[in-house]
């Protein structure tokens, strides 16, 4: 396919680079820095532009892969003379309805993207929708085309599975955050020796739900491990508060079950 | 070395098959349990007994391995005829003072246990201390037969060591049952997409920092999706409270850092 590509942040080059690997062709990239644009554009071998008015009119598809904050003024600078064109945007909290083109959908790679870390695109799930039947043909034969894993999901499921994903990665990236600062504070153990128990930690999951999978004290409600385990926080009120509510949020899960 | 091992939960279990694979003797299994104490002891082709008062009065080395909350009581019980012995306990959060023995110490090796899921206890950090300077030598050699990476580690910081542990494995498993129960409300995908996000978060630790790392609405501060995504937990408001304290962590903690 020929693709236009609307954007250069870390997943429009993750993702572009996917779709040139796949052996489409990137007819255009855009981003409104010229450095961003032109350092993608000789990634993907293709011709660039920082300027809005200067995007192709005509493409098979049309990827806007922006920040969620200016997409709406984005796909609006671009209505005008691309009425026809095929536009999907890649946001995973945000209505395909921000679109203001009648052939409109999403394409949602749920991964976290880093510039400087290669992905491999074939194990990252996309779900995927569009306004019409015969464009979610083509979107999904091209999600195919970079990945294993392809589902249909509307905007409203979507954004429940994007807030999942905020959970699953960056609020447990701050749970790694916070142990990584009570190392650094106390003994001056490297973080290194987290590493196994976090890899044991995501193995259990291969096997278990995460719920069967809780150990530690407050599952056991181990009041005197907890109480001392606040002690050892006193003076970190953020944290401390972060303890006492994930610990009673592990309790409560675990009495609704029973 | 010859062994006694009291305990036979997830730990003893995992520590006992360790210590037997890495040769050592274990002279004697102790369980509270008759079956318990019965099952470890065929699998440490070792004898058994449920009875404190028949625990052996001479070993190398007694393994307390017991839930934090009975170890004093365990350790008092078997003062007794024992004066003169080396005694350890494997609870991180516990005082090597709990043991009301000369030659104590703490062999503390940091897992997340699972009776049903083997251990390479090789990769696993073991933190160990000792109330004297030979027992050290003794409990550093036995630690080293089972794993690469064996610290020293005083019971002040090995509090703040287990602390971050619960944080970096109960507290990050606890956003992915959080996760977990959001896909299971609303569009029934299943867990199983979240694992190349789950194991790419992990993955960067070994490259980035877990605060270089951090990515999503909240180290942006991007108020529109987090205002929505709020939204969405209306009616939930355990997870809700969560959803605002760890973006609020997240920002203080970039604020902090500036």
């Amino acid at each position: 396919m020929e693709i236009v590509l609307i954007g250069a942040g870390n997943l429009a080059t993750n993702l572009g680079k996917a779709l040139f690997q796949s052996g489409h062709v990137i007819k255009q990239v855009y981003s409104h820095t010229e450095d961003s644009a032109s350092a993608l554009g000789s990634k993907l071998n293709s011709p660039y532009t920082a300027d809005l008015t200067q995007v192709e009119k005509k493409a098979d598809l049309f990827i806007i892969a922006v920040k969620d904050s200016v997409l709406p003024s984005v796909a609006s600078a671009l209505k005008e003379g691309r009425e026809q064109q095929f536009f999907v945007h890649t946001a995973g909290s945000i209505s395909m309805d921000v679109l203001p083109f009648e052939r409109r959908g999403v394409l949602y790679p749920m991964q976290t993207f880093t510039k400087e870390r290669k992905v491999d695109f074939s194990v990252i799930p996309f779900f995927i929708e569009t306004s019409g039947k015969s464009d979610y043909g083509i979107l999904h034969r091209l999600s195919l085309t970079m990945s294993d894993t392809v589902y249909e999901l509307n905007t409203a499921d979507r954004q429940y599975l994007h807030l999942a994903a905020v959970f699953c990665n960056n609020f447990a990236n701050h749970c790694y955050n916070m142990g990584a600062q009570l190392l650094k504070q106390h003994g001056d153990i490297p973080f290194a020796v987290m590493m196994p128990l976090i890899e044991e930690t995501v193995a259990k999951l291969y096997q278990f739900t995460p719920a069967e999978a809780q150990t530690g004290p407050a599952v056991r409600w181990d009041t005197n491990v907890m109480d001392r385990q606040m002690d050892l926080l006193s003076g970190q009120n953020d944290m401390k508060n972060i303890y006492q509510m994930m610990s009673q949020g592990i309790r409560d899960y675990q009495n609704k079950k029973e």
